[in-house]
């Protein structure tokens, strides 16, 4: 996947989801292997951005809310939810958002 | 500021701004200093969130779209977006969205 996601033109929809880890893997690396797997096979998934330096950021876009709930669903079933909750995060928020406009460069 | 930005019940607006750097400072480190202090003074900004691993995710949040457009106005001046182009990113994309939803969780 590209490191900036080839998203189509707004609009679209992005869920923001910022989190700071807390320490030890506790599964969360396997986790999150099986997760990037499944949400490129998941219906209207456009891609995802991902850095971690300190705060953990991770933007996936979707084409439409639905599809965003129906990915929640999915991670219902994976347990990755309760996870979080319990294991991997010492806090987390989250922003769904539409994008409404958006422009981009690259050096030629 | 916190890693986590403490915004308000939505809706707001988040602008994403996705990038790639290319080689060498030239610049880069004095001007973000410069922007981050003036970006917390500036009119109807909520707050910013940040983290560079392989691809850099800057999320700066906004109480308006109005107030998304003067800071732009703002970097024309400080001629931050110009060296962006020229000198230090061999890419970028940035996104403008409406915050529609969110919650959070943090370890008591």
């Amino acid at each position: 996947m590209p490191l900036i996601a080839d998203t189509p033109s707004p609009p679209y929809y992005a869920e923001i989801f910022t989190s700071i880890r807390s320490a030890g893997d506790n599964g969360y690396h396997d986790m999150a292997q099986k997760l990037i797997a499944a949400v490129v096979n998941q219906p209207g998934f456009l891609g995802v951005e991902f850095a971690r330096e300190g705060v953990g950021l991770t933007i996936s876009y979707w084409e439409s809310l639905e599809a965003i709930e129906n990915w929640r669903e999915h991670m219902k079933h994976a347990e990755a939810r309760q996870m979080g909750r319990d294991k991997w995060y010492l806090g987390f928020k989250v922003r769904i958002c539409k994008v409404e406009r958006d422009y981009d460069f690259f050096k030629s």
